[in-house]
């Protein structure tokens, strides 16, 4: 028995059954299948079934049993308001105010107006108030991701008795392992972990292993900041303050994940040029439209690239050979400015360059683009010379590869850095930017050297 | 007072106080300070000071109050070595035992084999085997990351025993809220959560209130699968089997934040081909190594296009305007060929190109690559055809850009569908490969076409 139920783990989901059981009506059969599963999983099954079958399990489980699902369920951002058209709506508002309100929130964000305002008003009046309340947060903010399911307690009172209101609030809170300790006014003033509370004896006093250093974020932080807080810390909570300290919610680490998945994959679009990557997309159309938008600004810097080859045609047509290192002079700017932009990017995200003075990482980067610039300038001078037999081809390809690079590096840290100072997110401005930049400089330095010394290289 | 609390909170580290009273060796000044603080405020102070200054602090503190800062310390892998160094062996040996398990290995994977061996030897017996027993598991699996510093229990017995088990091992284990469940041959059998434990009535058998649809993770399981486990079930740990589903160890969910960063800067680092970015480099020498290599590699890649524009150059002697477009033409199609990768690399991590049919993607991004050429192809034609007059011209740009874009797209979906079905890492290939081999692709569509059709050109 023991060992068929670990067996049994490891597939997760019963499809088949469910589906049977679903199909022929057994309702006992598939709640007893279905609750006993962990609700990622439940969240899995529902998400492919069609809507006739969801309307049978929308009868089958309670508006708490399907909160629970529903927390963990992962489905376009815009897919959630036809979800919940399926179900009667004062099921649904039920389900939302049996959700943990930072989730309830995530999902009514997705709707119109008028819809929130309609589910709101058949939800219970508690729970319409705590999620009206965080719904004012701005995106992206400590306010917009924290919840207001916590546990407080007051310093003056034994460890027993805190024991008591935790076994009270635990169903209900989102996590028991912090406890925060308030005074009269709701001001913040420590926090106690279970771990300290189960240890100690049942009369100490809360305040005497109440732990008065407290981290707490502000309610208008940046949800990347607080995300790095309890990453750092190795919290599994952190609490939210306004600007008067009153504790206002918490932060747990399960929703600073998403934060984290989602700001990472964010950075990651940005420096190959995709808004939103969120999900694969399902159709062309969908996938074409997140990155035409894109396509079109690089296609019309490519022109301004164009356009200044174009101003030295005539050079080109006196050595039509000079078109041949384009692509490569170009391409090694390009990626050498990407690299630079790389590094800049993740250091301002991981906070590592608010330690240090930014002047040293731009002399740093210019060191960095004389070494790499000097190693292949000469390289490719050589390679050049045996191959087309010209030195002096083979020197105007070298020194524009050498100062090229030296010029983009540059240009890679800085961009960053003077994107950060105007409070531009500096991901933004990544790929496309940098190497359109880094194109037309390093075609003004090889046109630019080539027409100069036009006479070495048709004598 | 209360309220003074918060206020230092704030501020976290008030490191004059803590230089002065080490420069006048006040070591209950020092030590009160210094212990009231967050170990990871311990470690960032630490990480600035002088050897001379630490060389105090080891004096100042016990192993196991170096330990707590020690395992938040976060410093570059290769100068774990030298901090070690400056400790006493046994001081040092002492500290790394009284470590988790885990994070004492991530510290000796650093150093040199004897050195570990020496370590190991001085340690007491107890902590060098199960630091061994963890140094065996291969880097990146579950295994590595695992702590063996967990709570387990039988089944048959009541939750007032398993609570006094669990008040004991409290200081000792990574985590108490959950507990794991084990049969007599130290199988899995199932969880229980603290929270669980607290809300039951003292008499309840464990085995009625066990969790037996437990998720375990295997031992040589990749980090990051354990990683999207953990995020997914928002566990705060997951229990580590071998494949009798002998309990191992747990990981928990400050270590998989650890991974899941790494992972996220690592396929960063590799679409803008840059090796290795977990700290900002200290000086350009070191920062030009971590590069370099990729820019050579570069290089000759792009000296491929050059030898390729080569093969052109009577066409190009005939009409020089053709350089004009080269930046464009091969420049979006190393757009849209790293904006086709990122989407199926991205895809292959976080899994949702696990679920459907690999065909459906590419048959998808084929019809991407149609629309976007489209559109942009006709675009091109009329700007080109405007700007130089040139019908001819505008329409060869046009539909070179057409099909650039359509092969450029395809093959920036499936270079990383056939690496990860050669159980290459895609990710190592993205910037650099695909760049290049769309720029030859572009080369080869735009000269190939210009040189067939040469006479309406020139005509």
């Amino acid at each position: 028995m023991e060992d068929r139920a670990v067996e049994r783990a490891d597939s997760h989901i019963n499809t088949s059954l469910l589906i049977q059981s679903l199909q022929n009506e057994e309702i006992d059969i598939f709640r007893n299948e279905f609750l006993d599963m962990h609700p990622y999983d439940q969240a899995s099954f529902f998400k492919d079934l069609d809507e006739d079958i969801r309307a049978k399990i929308y009868l089958y489980l309670s508006p708490e049993e399907m909160a629970a699902l529903f927390e963990n369920l992962e489905i376009e951002e815009e897919d959630y308001k036809d979800v919940l058209a399926e179900m009667n709506p004062h099921y649904a508002a039920d389900m939302l105010s049996e959700m943990y309100a930072d989730d309830a929130v995530d999902v009514l964000n997705e709707l119109d107006k008028d819809q929130v305002v309609s589910y709101l008003t058949i939800m219970d009046d508690e729970s319409a108030k705590e999620i009206k309340d965080l719904l004012h947060y701005e995106e992206y903010t400590a306010g917009s991701i924290m919840t207001t399911e916590f546990v407080s307690l007051s310093a003056n009172q034994t460890v027993r008795s805190a024991m008591y209101i935790l076994k009270n609030e635990a169903p209900r809170a989102e996590t028991i392992y912090y406890v925060y300790v308030v005074n009269d006014e709701k001001k913040l003033i420590g926090v106690i972990s279970l771990r300290d509370l189960i240890v100690s004896d049942d009369d100490t006093m809360i305040s005497e292993i109440t732990n008065d250093r407290v981290v707490s974020v502000s309610v208008g932080e940046d949800q990347e900041e607080v995300a790095r807080k309890i990453k750092d810390y190795n919290f599994l909570a952190v609490p939210v303050v306004d600007f008067q300290n009153h504790l206002l919610g918490i932060i747990t680490v399960d929703d600073v994940m998403d934060v984290m998945e989602e700001e990472a994959s964010d950075d990651y679009s940005k420096l190959a040029a995709v808004s939103d990557m969120d999900h694969i997309d399902r159709n062309p159309v969908s996938a074409a439209r997140k990155r035409l938008p894109w396509l079109i600004i690089l296609l019309f810097l490519g022109m301004l690239t164009a356009s200044l080859i174009g101003r030295f045609e005539d050079t080109l047509d006196k050595v039509a050979i000079l078109a041949v290192f384009i692509p490569l002079i170009a391409g090694m700017a390009g990626n050498t400015g990407t690299q630079a932009l790389a590094v800049a990017v993740r250091g301002i995200a991981t906070g590592d360059l608010e330690k240090e003075n930014k002047w040293k990482l731009v002399i740093r980067e210019a060191g960095t683009g004389l070494i790499n610039g000097g190693i292949c300038g000469v390289l490719v001078t050589f390679i050049v010379y045996f191959w087309k037999g010209n030195f002096f081809l083979g020197v105007l390809v070298g020194v524009s590869i050498l100062f090229t690079l030296i010029v983009a590096t540059l240009a890679g840290a800085l961009i960053p850095l003077l994107m950060h100072r105007m409070k531009i997110d500096p991901a933004v401005a990544s790929g496309p930017f940098i190497t359109t930049i880094n194109d037309l400089i390093s075609i003004l330095i090889y046109f630019g050297m080539a027409t100069l010394f036009m006479s070495y290289l048709t004598g």
